[in-house]
C-alpha cells in the first residue's frame, strides 16, 4: 500500500498552488495531486475571468490579493515565466450617493497605500464616451439606473491567463518531484479508527477516528493528510463524513462581445488609464456585472457573477443563457455605453464559484485529518498564491506563514474555530 | 388574492414560538402558519429529547437558554399550563484532566450566577453505584475511557414535554386569531420584481426583487414577510433562491431502555440530586451521548446526537440503528454503569437537527423579504422562547427585543452581516 504524506484532491488553481508551496517549502514530503479531469485547471478555474485587484474594504481580502499579485508579477518579471499579466486597472463608476457611501472604504484604502486615481464625470465622458446623465432617459429611470458622478481607478489591477498560472504552479510542483494522477475521480474519503481492533462495525462511536485516504475510480490512496481543494465539488466529499466546507456553489456566466464597430474598437483601445493603453476593467454604478477588455481577442467579456435568485446548486456542466445578456445585461450596458447598442453574443460559457456566505472569505481548516481549502468566493485566481501558502503551512502544522508581500499571516485566521477575518464590506 | 403580514413556514418549536410572539406583541398583524404535516410539532421537534440546561461556555447560549427556561417555569407555575417540566438537573461526569480543562468554564458560570454543585468521586460512587476507576478494566483501556474524578451538577436543568410546549405556543397563537393551515407543503418561495413592468423574463437581473409569497400544494400565499422555520428542510426552500441558511442537517438517535432489573429501578429513583428525587440527566466523561431518566416511563433515554462520520444529509424519514446501541453506546455505558449490563433496546427513533457549524448558535436574519430562523443546533426546545421573540422582533423591524429574563438582546447579533455571538467553547 503506497502511502503519501499529502494527497491533494482537485487540480484547480487552489489545488496546484497548494501543491507548489508544499513541495517548495517541504521538498521531503511525498505529495500526490489527483483530479477527475484529464489535466489540471479544467474545472471552474478554466471558466474564470481571471481578473485581479487589490482594492477591498476587508483587510483580509487586501492581504490575500495584494500578496498574490506581487507574486504573479515576480513570476512574470523576475522569473521570466509569462503569465499573460495585463495591468489594465479596474475602474469603478460611482453615483454621487455611492461615492459618498464608499468614502470610508477609500480612506482605508489610502491608509493601506492602495493606489487609486479619481476621475470626474466630465473627464469620464470625454475619455470613455459614456452617458453619465440618465435623468432624461425614461427606460433608465424605470431600471433605476443612477447617474455616473465619479470614477475610481484601482491601479494595481488587471487580468492574467489562468491557464498560464495553472501551468506555472503545476510545472513547479512536478519539477520538485510532485506526483500527479489525472482522470482520477475521488469517490469518497476513507474514515477509519486510529487503532483498529478488528470488529466489523468499525469505526465505532467511541473510537478516535480520522480520514486516512480516498477511494477513487483507480483504487484507494492513503496519506497522512488529505487536502480537499475540489471547489464546488468539495461538499460531495465532505458532507458524507460530516465535515462542513462552509461554502456553497453558484453559477456565474461570461458573455463575449466582439468589437465589431468603430466605436467599440475605439473603446477597447482607450488610452491613458494604464501603460497597457486599453480600457480598464469597468463596473457601472450599483452593478451586478463587469466589463473586461480583451484586446488580444478584439472584444469584451461581460462577466455576470451573481444576483439574488441564482440558486445554490452543484452543476457539473453549468450552461449560460443568452437571455441573461439580451434582457438583463445589455439594457443596462447600453444606457451607459451606447457603443454596445445592437451587439450580440459571440461566445458564452458558465462556471461555478464557491460562495463563502458568512464573510466572503476563504476557509482553510483541518478536521480529522482533512484539510479543506475552499470558499475563495470567486477570487480563487486573485488569491491563489496566498491561499496555497496558508494551506501548505496548515498541512505542515505551522502557526504562521509568510505571504509573498512579506507579511506574516496567522494560519488559523482562515479556520473555523478561531476564525479571525474582516468581512468584506465593499460589495459592488 | 389573500395577503398576510407574515407567513411562517414550518410549525416546529421555532415556528410556533415565532407565531406566538408575533401575535402577542403585534396583535394587529395577520399571521399564517403553514406546515406539511397534519399538525404542529410533528417533524424533528417530536423526536427531540427536550432537555434543557443553562450551563454553557458561550454567553449567547446562556442568555438564550436561561431566559427560555425562566419563561417555561412561568408558564407552568404562574399560568398553570402544564409543560411537564422536571427540574432533575444535569450531571456532567468529568475525568481529572477534563475537570482541569473546564475550570475556566466553571469560573465563568459562577460569574453568571449559574448554580452548580460539585461532587467528589467517592460521593458519586456511593450515590450512583457507578464505576469511577477503569484503570484495571482492559476493555475500557482499549476504548480509552477515562476515570471519573468529579461530577458537576447544573441545577437549573431538566426536561419538559415538547408536545405540551408546542400546544402552549400554538393555542396562544390561535387564541390571538393566528391562522394555521396544515397538510400544506411549501414547494417554493416566489421571487418577484418589486415593480413589475410586464416582460415575460421578469424578474430581470437589474430589477429590485424580493420574496413575496410561497407556492404550496394548496395554492400560492402572499405576505409582506415570509418566515422560514422549516428546520432541516429550510435549505430546500432557500437554496433555490440563492439564500444560505448557514445550517446543515444531521441525524440524531434516541434509544429507550426499560428499568427491567432492581438495580436500574434503584438508579432511576436515585435521591438527593433534585427535588424530583430521581436520577439527573448524565453525561459520562468525554462522551458523545447522554442518559435521560424517564421515571414516568420506568426507563431511560440514551440520546446520541453526533459524532464524526455522521453525514450531513437531509432525510425525510431518518432511521435509528440498533447496532449503534449494541456496539457503540452500551459498551461505554456499562463500563461506568454496570447496571446496564445485558440491557436491550425497548424502543428507538431518529430525528435530525440543524447544525450551525460556524459557531453552534442560531441564525435569525432577513434577506430579500425572507426571515430565516434556523440552526438551533439541537437546542430548539431549550431556546425556542428566546429565538421566537428575536424572530418576531426582526419581522417587526425592531433593533432590540426583551428576553423573558429581562435582558435586552440585539436582534442583528444572530444575523449574518453583523453577527455577534460567542462561539460555544464547552463541547462535551
Amino acid at each position: 500500500m503506497s502511502k503519501f504524506d499529502v494527497i491533494v484532491i482537485g487540480a484547480g488553481v487552489l489545488g496546484v498552488s497548494t501543491c507548489y508551496h508544499l513541495k517548495t517549502n517541504f521538498p521531503e514530503k511525498r505529495v500526490l495531486l489527483i483530479d477527475k479531469m484529464p489535466a489540471a485547471g479544467q474545472g471552474n478555474t478554466s471558466k474564470s475571468a481571471a481578473c485581479f485587484r487589490n482594492f477591498y474594504y476587508s483587510s483580509t481580502n487586501f492581504l490575500l490579493s495584494d500578496a498574490s499579485i506581487n507574486f504573479y508579477f515576480h513570476v512574470q518579471n523576475d522569473l521570466g515565466y509569462d503569465l499573460g499579466l495585463k495591468k489594465v486597472g479596474y475602474l469603478f463608476l460611482f453615483s454621487d450617493s455611492q461615492y459618498k457611501e464608499i468614502s470610508r472604504v477609500l480612506k482605508k484604502m489610502n491608509q493601506m497605500e492602495v493606489e487609486t486615481r479619481t476621475y470626474e464625470r466630465s473627464d469620464l465622458e470625454e475619455r470613455l464616451e459614456i452617458e453619465t446623465d440618465l435623468s432624461a432617459d425614461e427606460e433608465a429611470q424605470i431600471m433605476k439606473l443612477e447617474n455616473v458622478d465619479k470614477g475610481v481607478l484601482n491601479v494595481k489591477a488587471g487580468y492574467l491567463s489562468s491557464d498560464a498560472l495553472i501551468r506555472f504552479f503545476e510545472e513547479g510542483f512536478k519539477r520538485l518531484n510532485g506526483e500527479t494522477l489525472y482522470n482520477t475521480r475521488a469517490e469518497r474519503l476513507i474514515l477509519e479508527s486510529e487503532v483498529r481492533i478488528g470488529i466489523p462495525q468499525e469505526p465505532l462511536v467511541w473510537q478516535d477516528k480520522r480520514i486516512i485516504g480516498v477511494s477513487t475510480n483507480r483504487g484507494d490512496f492513503y496519506a497522512e493528510k488529505l487536502v480537499v481543494t475540489a471547489g464546488t465539488w468539495s461538499n460531495t466529499l465532505l458532507d458524507p463524513v460530516g465535515i462542513d466546507s462552509h461554502v456553497k456553489p453558484k453559477k456565474r456566466q461570461v458573455f463575449v462581445v466582439k468589437a465589431t464597430n468603430d466605436k467599440l474598437k475605439h473603446l477597447i483601445h482607450t488610452k491613458g488609464f494604464s501603460e497597457e493603453n486599453c480600457l480598464p476593467i469597468i463596473i457601472p454604478p450599483n452593478s451586478f456585472f463587469f466589463l473586461k477588455p480583451m484586446t488580444e481577442e478584439n472584444g469584451f467579456w461581460i462577466v455576470y457573477p451573481n444576483y439574488l435568485g441564482v440558486p445554490f446548486e452543484l452543476l457539473d456542466d453549468p450552461q449560460p443563457h443568452e437571455n441573461y445578456f439580451v434582457y438583463g445585461l445589455r439594457p443596462v450596458l447600453t444606457r451607459y455605453f451606447p457603443q454596445f447598442t445592437g451587439t450580440r453574443v459571440f461566445n458564452m460559457w458558465a462556471g461555478q464559484r464557491e460562495c463563502s456566505t458568512q464573510d466572503q472569505l476563504p476557509y482553510v481548516f483541518e478536521e480529522a485529518g482533512v484539510v479543506s481549502v475552499n470558499g475563495a468566493h470567486g477570487r480563487g485566481v486573485k488569491q491563489a498564491d496566498s491561499i496555497g501558502r496558508i494551506a501548505a503551512g496548515l498541512c505542515a502544522e505551522q502557526d504562521y506563514v509568510e505571504l509573498y508581500s512579506g507579511i506574516e499571516f496567522r494560519v488559523r485566521d482562515l479556520g473555523v474555530a478561531e476564525r479571525n477575518v474582516e468581512r468584506e464590506g465593499f460589495i459592488i
